[in-house]
């Protein structure tokens, strides 16, 4: 029964027969978290390895270098060239952090907010109200970033290959207080999308108003692929450059989701100037992340061949969840007009579109019922969801049976507040 | 003989000695580094356990905490309760951090610069010119953050059981710009001295005209004893608290020089209002800092008195060549008029009072000869050394034979360079 054509007297009958399952829903008492992109203990166990490789004093001296004392402020060369082949990048390019890109983007903002672009440009504090493009759905964590400095955020729409270019063309190339772009190019934070060569030509060939126009292109899930179709995007370092926006690009990535999320190493890759211009502030702020953590994962992949055979493993364990949520929500609200979703090639979320006005509820009845989303309106600038629509799945954490059991909670949620809506419009 | 009575003629026959054996000196061609308070490398060694102790799935399963995984913003309990039971304070006035309590420090002058304490005054970057007072001599990573920042820096004379607080309580006291002060209260980087219990008292009662003034208490060497007179210091977040000043001190310590300084654990302590405020803040720049690394050290150590018998051993390497320096310069400069030192009773330096205007001719004179000293004005704000005397001699890094022959090259230089200005007077 598709809800939108249904008539009041089915509608009420679907009424009752959702509010029975999910009564016995609630009944099973369950405690289950899709809250986070979190890998699951399967995949950590994955990388059990790494945590030997470096195990003796000797060991502890990688290419005549002392990873155990002090220094190495921008990380060991042999880090640097593995992200480097991972990301098709130069190795001069490359700056490795401690185990977390989140804070190589926050510290990398905050350069920009206190002391001003490498080019010598006002810092973003002194230049009154600025402005960040958010393509939307987007990641709760980027926004946050934002917002605790009070710089406004736009919504541009997410298309499925990339943001609308056209919007923000416009916006960068008119608007000098626009300073900035969270983009998330492959397997994007929730939707899934991946830029196309087009879309990753004109972002490396922006017109911008502001001589300080940064893009923050969080490259998350560079190997996170979910199926054969390994999908390759363009190198914006480097078409950045040939447009001569070589400064206008700071890329992230992570190991977080490849070993350890708590315990991962993060890389910034950026130009040569922009390198410069880091360092110099950074080495007030650092001596050197941890080299020993970077030689583990130096010794435990070998090259990026090891990195996405290592990758592989962790497919195998997550493709058939995101079968398993894709089949449910197929099965479950397929026709019914209870909400839209996409079928990812790669990442971590599946981005689900409610019927309108409904993502708050489904949050809360999915709560109640002992399941923990991401919170509605989370994808979102400021938690606003204009439409309330999305919510972002997050399959990886919970063990299959687990996963099953809150997806058959999800889908009544997503069915009973869509049949409440209907009946209250 | 004692360079300050001797005659013309006997400076000139001691200056072509000097100089004969100065140009000894710079034919071995050595190449020696006593720049910075690095542990050698039989230090290092004597943590390889810690390596390993973390080696399976099942270790990295702590507590009921998957370490390998996403969060912990504050640190795992364990970590938390070990740093408090070395610092004589209470688990939930801990902060654990990455590997360097220096990024610890860093961010924290940056939260107030940005946005204001945990009392909603302003931010410091909004309040004109502020001013930090800083010990002199002192270390050079602390007034490096003042100078990013364009923070005035004001000495205040280090006397042997802390600054002068005649002058600190005076220019707190008087002063709303002047925001804070560098403390290294123990064993003090670089004249070992150690913070009396009246200074420290004295501290925590500081009355301050600005509402936001702030000690940054930076216990760097809290273990790090070379005697077995191991001095304790007052708990001064308690005595704060006491003087209703508890949201004025914040604390920071690390494992840099008891693990590996490259891969050991930092924390930050303070009151339980900043711990809100820093992690309200500190929420959107991480996740939590690797817990992995926090439970290694945990499960190495055990407890504090596992650390204080790691210890032993650091002083059994440590201490013979600290006693070497020292008997050298008593054997070399005693008497002679050409410096001045103290014996410290822990902590990394000796700190070395040359001859008044030699200490960058010093530095000079042995980077000649291959030996790299600290830079001379380092100990200082902006490097200026306003009597050009002060140089910091790090004894831990080279192994004992290079030491001594450092120290020799060391001896040569500071008196040829007492000779040479004796005789240009």
């Amino acid at each position: 029964m598709d809800v939108r054509t249904a008539t009041r007297e089915e509608l009420l009958k679907l009424h009752e027969d959702l509010q029975a399952q999910y009564n016995e829903c609630c009944s099973k008492n369950l405690k289950l978290d899709m809250s986070r992109g979190k890998p699951g203990a399967d995949q950590l166990d994955l990388s059990q390895g790494i945590l030997t490789v470096i195990s003796t004093n000797e060991d502890a001296v990688y290419e005549g270098l002392d990873l155990r004392n002090y220094g190495g402020l921008d990380g060991i060369p042999a880090c640097k060239a593995l992200f480097a082949e991972m990301l098709h990048v130069k190795p001069e390019n490359v700056l490795i952090g401690g185990n977390a890109s989140l804070t190589m983007m926050y510290d990398n903002i905050m350069r920009l907010w206190v002391f001003g672009d490498c080019a010598g440009n006002k810092p973003w504090s002194q230049q009154g109200k600025i402005k960040f493009l958010c393509p939307v759905p987007g990641y709760d964590r980027h926004f946050a970033i934002c917002e605790q400095l009070g710089i406004e955020m736009i919504n541009v729409p997410m298309n499925a290959d990339g943001p609308d270019m056209d919007m923000v063309e416009k916006l960068v190339g008119e608007d000098a207080s626009v300073k900035g772009i969270w983009c998330v190019p492959k397997y994007s934070n929730p939707t899934g999308a991946v830029y196309s060569d087009e879309v990753v030509r004109r972002f490396a060939a922006l017109k911008h108003a502001a001589p300080d126009f940064k893009i923050m292109w969080d490259n998350a899930y560079c190997v996170h692929h979910l199926t054969d179709d390994k999908i390759e995007i363009p190198n914006i370092i480097e078409l950045a450059a040939q447009y001569g926006n070589e400064d206008m690009v700071f890329e992230f990535a992570s190991t977080s989701k490849v070993t350890f999320p708590g315990a991962g190493v993060a890389c910034l890759v950026t130009s040569v100037n922009n390198m410069k211009w880091i360092k110099n502030l950074l080495k007030v702020q650092a001596i050197g992340p941890d080299k020993i953590n970077q030689a583990r994962h130096v010794k435990f992949f070998g090259n990026a061949a090891g990195v996405a055979a290592h990758m592989e493993k962790h497919k195998a364990i997550l493709a058939p969840k995101f079968q398993m949520v894709l089949s449910m929500l197929e099965e479950n609200l397929g026709g019914t007009g209870c909400g839209e979703w996409l079928s990812p090639k790669g990442g971590y979320f599946i981005s689900f579109d409610a019927y309108p006005g409904c993502a708050k509820r489904i949050y809360e009845l999915a709560k109640q019922a002992g399941v923990v989303l991401t919170g509605a309106g989370a994808t979102y600038p400021y938690g606003k969801d204009p439409e309330d629509r999305n919510l972002r799945i997050a399959p990886s954490y919970p063990p299959v049976e687990e996963l099953k059991a809150a997806m058959e909670v999800f889908c009544v949620c997503a069915k009973l507040a869509a049949v409440e809506k209907k009946l209250a419009e």
